[in-house]
């Protein structure tokens, strides 16, 4: 970048800011910080040791009267604010879903601050908009899905899906955009259908659309943890029989609990004859699209009305960025479009405002992350980070599986978690949770790994999710270690 | 930040990520590139001058195979995105709201994007969790609020206000959440209401909400563009002869397009006889509560159910940063809550967890730029800052009025923006908008200025939006010739 732009002396002198040179030696200091801790964070426990207001508690309860420099905040960062930080960034971060802010992801980030250009009209920084929809195509491209795809990104998968089936109750006819939902004699209960499994997102989606959490109707899935699709039909038939439209269909390619992946096809085959919207949840699991041989978990998905998937989970880009795709944009604006006055531009008719595509008006540069991280590893980079992760998942699950002395799998390992726990013949479910409880909050306290728990049709199951840049076998060896040290140490006074 | 942690040579090596010493050079170079833009940013026109499609074109349509070195990205950005972005940070910036990324603010995002924390539960980084409370308490006590106040982050204004009439449609006892609206016989219609010079972001809070655009009832305003509350009080009584219940007020302080003030104490005397729940929206003005001689705008939010306010409009934080405070977190909690298993974790029922407070999961660290910014200023500076910027407004204003041939202002000046228009005695008011469009359209071609527009009461007006942290008298000085020139440019063949 040497091309940059040099300050000229005809710049007229700062309104109020502080000195640019504190700008330069700070933000230089944060670098090599952020480089130094990246490349050693294994040496942080990975899950925070402090008490619950200790972070607080070390800080002034009331805000400066005067200035403070940079330096004194990058003081406290490093003696107050990281001792209460559990480390996404660390290679044994196996809980929820693990994942990465990566070095061009966190390049993007920092560029974007600087800039600070709100992209929620096209004109108000057109590269904004345009590198949105070019970075999405390229990602639709990755993921060998057809054209015809428009995506938005949104901060996070509950939105996504908040949009999607905003969408979907717009399309279904009934003027809910104007007229509410509310003292209507001529609506009907809207009803929407997911897997027993499926993320707390449709709910909570459910629910705020005012849908009413009673009509999302949770179907029981197999032995496989896979949407029984003879169930969602007659589901479907039970409601139309009592009066009731069937909204949306909510799959899932990647469930949070186990990464089960519904049977899409067969879905959407159900949801077509009963005019509903199908959204797929693949938040978690889009990604693996990406990978040519395990590009058959995203099957069907191409027919679908919309789905989302998440690049700030397994693509390496830094919180916050989710991706929401539909086929029907025109619905998307139908559910949120307004233009009033002070937002009207000449350009208007020839570009896309992504302002009329959801709730939020502001919008910040979160293309720009997404862009250099493709960049950075390319399509074949991508496919192999996720691929090794997978790989690591089945040496660790071939670890649990042939393991004498009580240790099991609970789930298929479809993509890189593995769901698992410690049950030794003869023991009630009851020691079993308390068991293996006590062994993930040992691991956890031990501090080079993290992980979380699960149910799975009522069995408490420890979950080992990779989805970190930086983990390597190594991290997987410790993790497994420390498990059955942990075992160990827990069966003793049993 | 000497003491950062060294890198350990017993660190194992990186799976598949980039050399680090590749990132620290891009980064320093980030830095540096980011340093001279802010220093230098008058050196650019405020407005991109690209066509549409001309960012997209330059790109290549598909994405790479293989990974690109991070100074190919650099180098594109600086060649290809600049072009595409209109200068938010430019001094010359007056369009919309003017904001600013301030130096702190941009160091806040790198730390965050670095660390990568969630704060999706305490136990998933207790810090963002705290610090985030601490934050908005220290926003809380400069904008001289009570104790009481329970604030949480969220992306943007539209979200907060949504989140608020969420917790409002919940706490008015329909049980909506379990329920729904749809194919009930026993519920109303639920009406809110606000001026008729409201954000668009009511509007799509209700729509989004299910509540129907039909039921967003808009009040007449005065002649200073204020609510009437007596027209308030009317159309409560008309909904409540037609059976409709009235939910919630939505008063703004600092609206959009003329930054005029709602008479909130009145608007709450009537809303409390009615039972609705008061939301304000402050998300500009309220940050003009720091500054003692001006608090008085935000007359009466104290009493009220909850308000917006946005730190990444006036308060010189990047986007994205709206704060919603509210008196009743449990009334938000019971809009969104949820626990599924992998979500249960044992300090939760000491710990505030973020996430049942609205409908997002993750969580991205964001009070680490807004706290560094409220220390970097302090109270004291940060009102410096604001005063100096509602002074300049006051200046323009002075310019428009005094200015002989036809220039007039269009609305009172309560804050940093001044609405004004080019009306030369004896003009229709068809010529007057035809004149006013030419006159703003050529001077954001000119590039030192970036001015939008609205309509007040049916008269197209300019709007000057002051709220760059690096503005200063000179660009007032310099928009004020341009506008000059330009008037005299276009009224030349009339």
């Amino acid at each position: 970048m040497s091309d940059s732009p040099a300050p000229s002396p005809a710049s007229p002198a700062f309104a109020g800011d502080l000195a640019p040179d504190e700008f330069r030696a700070a933000a230089h200091a944060a670098v090599d910080w952020i480089a130094d801790y990246l490349e050693s964070a294994t040496q942080y426990p990975v899950k925070s040791r402090v008490q619950p207001g200790a972070v607080r508690a070390a800080l002034p309860a009331a805000p400066p009267v005067h200035g403070e420099p940079l330096e004194a905040m990058l003081r406290d960062f490093r003696d107050t604010i990281m001792p209460g930080i559990t480390h996404w960034n660390h290679p044994g971060f196996f809980a929820y879903f693990a994942n990465s802010a990566s070095y061009p992801g966190i390049l993007g980030e920092l560029l974007a601050a600087g800039l600070n250009a709100n992209g929620m009209l096209w004109v108000t920084s057109p590269a904004v908009t345009e590198l949105e929809q070019l970075t999405l195509d390229w990602l639709r491209q990755l993921m060998g899905l057809s054209d015809g795809w428009f995506g938005e990104i949104t901060d996070t998968a509950s939105v996504s899906t908040f949009y999607a089936l905003a969408a979907a109750r717009e399309r279904a006819g009934y003027d809910v955009r104007r007229q509410g939902m509310a003292g209507r004699a001529d609506m009907p209960r809207l009803r929407v259908y997911c897997s027993e499994h499926a993320h707390s997102s449709i709910d909570k989606a459910v629910i705020a659309l005012g849908l009413g959490h009673d009509n999302l109707v949770k179907i029981p899935a197999d032995d496989s943890f896979r949407l029984r699709p003879e169930l969602l039909e007659a589901a479907i038939q039970d409601d139309l029989a009592a009066g009731y439209r069937p909204l949306a269909v909510v799959p899932c390619v990647g469930t949070t609990s186990m990464t089960s992946v519904d049977p899409v096809p067969a879905v959407i085959r159900i949801a077509r004859a009963h005019g509903c919207w199908v959204h797929v949840d693949a938040a978690y699991g889009g990604v693996t699209a990406i990978v040519p041989e395990m590009r058959y978990l995203m099957d069907g998905t191409d027919d679908a009305d919309s789905f989302v998937v998440n690049p700030h989970k397994w693509l390496f880009t830094p919180m916050d960025c989710s991706v929401l795709y539909t086929k029907h944009p025109a619905a998307l604006k139908q559910a949120f479009a307004l233009l009033p006055e002070y937002l009207i531009t000449r350009t208007q008719d020839d570009t896309v405002n992504l302002m009329d595509y959801g709730i939020q008006l502001g919008r910040r540069f979160r293309s720009l992350k997404l862009w250099m991280v493709l960049r950075a590893y390319g399509a074949e980079g991508i496919a192999e980070r996720i691929r090794f992760h997978c790989e690591l998942a089945r040496e660790f699950a071939g670890m649990v599986h042939f393991e004498s002395g009580g240790w099991e799998l609970t789930a298929p390992v479809t993509m890189s978690l593995v769901c698992f726990r410690y049950a030794p013949a003869g023991l009630t479910e009851e020691v079993i949770v308390r068991l293996n409880a006590a062994i993930m909050e040992r691991v956890n306290a031990g501090g080079d790994a993290y992980l979380s728990h699960t149910k799975i049709n009522g069995r408490y199951t420890l979950r080992l999710a990779i989805g970190n840049i930086r983990t390597d076998r190594v991290h997987i060896d410790a993790a497994w270690t420390a498990l059955r040290a942990a075992a160990a140490a827990e069966s003793v006074p049993a």
